[in-house]
């Protein structure tokens, strides 16, 4: 069953062909990923996720860069492959540098490693760091 | 046995206080978190921690703001509440508003729900997004 | 040191050949997946995961289609590569549709989503929704 | 800062209140989610979430109630203590029994088990298994 | 519905109390730890866990202790608090020193780090390390 | 950009080629991996990095083929490919049999399936596992 092969544009129909339009138009190119492709095998998720796409990883008061350095950090922590080339490649092409991908690399590797040290010692809260409901 | 319980300073040998010390002056508090206080079971560890936390978040091409971001952001991803609740009062104290923290929820939320689509539609690499190692 | 290989039924001891056996008359298929042939380097640990997946993965309240679905929504969320593919396969000669398979991808993503944002906003349990032990 | 805090409908503005009008409607219980209350801290993830889990936990071709069954299966892989105790209170209200729940729980164990041990032992995916993305 | 509290003995049927009861004569105490308390629930699950539990982490090539070192680190990865607490509990009893605890924690600790600078790096596995499975 | 390419020793500058040099007189083997390749792209964090892994997988009151399992076991539960491959290279150059390897993956396996029961039925810690912090 043909159920995750890459849709082209060519064999689209009207609902894919739309969302693909829009991504060209919004990213100023002609190249669709693997990733929209796959997801057009499913047109109502393929659509839903590229408007939630456009609202939130577009500028806010964080700059694309920085969205896209935090989608990196979450992607190696999760060991997605796929997320962690393509995101890397956009953040490039946003302006990261080598230098910056370092710096990130090595925040996500500390913070991996703190997170298993807090676990593991069972530290409990500080009060001061508790959030007050109310 | 104890050996995860808090360490106070009045009771901590002196490489333990060597490191509280350092940990007071860099952060300009008298304050040392829970985590520290747990970490003192094992002084190495302690030490080299420190260490390497004072090389890894302090203020490079990235500033400390963006790193606490990345580090929230992994932190979420783990589901590890300590970490959560200390870096988000350690983000708020380097200047993180309420919007930025709403945006870095917002995209490790995405980041966590197409992290998995890529899985289960087994997308492979774009050509163009492949890293050369040459 | 050969300990990772695929153990094929003629090299195989009895205590393997039994269980291939048993795959083949349950399965109504000569195919042994690798999965069995990786494990039958430890022919205990073969056995057992095998009866353990014959009594767990067998329909019960719940037929076999549906564990097949819960199936693929771990091992997506755990990003394991195999598993996806032999579970959809699996799943799909058990009248899984590509609608199906959809839907199940759009609640993992929205579950992977939601799960994280629920650690980031700190949310605590509804009282209604705690369980009482007793 | 209030960031984390539970906003009530009385406090609200006019986007959250849309939506807290629009889970009363759709659920036909004047009860509001931690979840949701916590959420509405950022109005814009609010409603893009509440409308994304309208369209995605809604029924289709699985039920609602085998919706719930896969989102619990996600968080007590990821284990979110919140989610685990808030959709099995939903799978419950949609009919979910205490034997379901027992094979769902034991149909992820396992899946969670067989997910590392073919991690483990390095299976590569069975020619048979491949998705052909043509 | 009563699904996931806990079962004392006096209320358990034949099936759990023979469980119960093996648990108590194998491990030489009357306490039964909440976890198997609450598997009670299921008793299928209960006997096939806690019959695989003896399989497993009792004595082979590797003795107990270390087996319990090696559950405490999966358990530290997968931040699961109760798993933390009771092993930490069942590998003292076996003889970990506070030492040991220690240097099992950096090893922790540093292999999730290294875990996700292998990612980020998008590290490609060396020839020499590759498997031959045949 | 390169920033994850792998580094060979004649390209290096002084501080990436100290570090190699330590590596080979350290491992006592001119072979350097592919990792502190990769890593070499930023030579602050391969210094860093590299002396961790000195104090952290030596020999202590564990061994260093303990050390390799609990390594394996974290990689295998995070799902790192490179590492479980390199790693369990390293554990069997260490001593690690085929038998040992067997055993680490059925008490990981079973690990990672308890970890998920523990969560589902939502078990509390019992009052004599819990942690005196003082």
């Amino acid at each position: 069953m043909r159920m995750q092969r890459l849709i082209e544009y060519e064999e689209a129909g009207p609902e894919v062909r739309a969302v693909y339009d829009d991504i060209r138009a919004t990213r100023k190119t002609d190249y669709i990923n693997n990733f929209w492709k796959a997801l057009a095998n499913d047109p109502a998720n393929l659509k839903r996720t590229w408007e939630s796409s456009k609202q939130v990883m577009g500028p806010g008061v964080l700059d694309s860069l920085t969205k896209e350095l935090i989608y990196i950090a979450v992607s190696v922590t999760n060991q997605c492959p796929y997320c962690i080339a393509s995101h890397t490649a956009s953040a490039q092409s946003r302006g990261m540098t080598a230098e910056m991908f370092h710096e990130v690399m090595a925040v996500v590797g500390m913070a991996n490693e703190t997170n298993r040290l807090v676990a593991g010692y069972q530290v409990e809260i500080d009060e001061r760091f508790k959030t007050t409901h109310s």
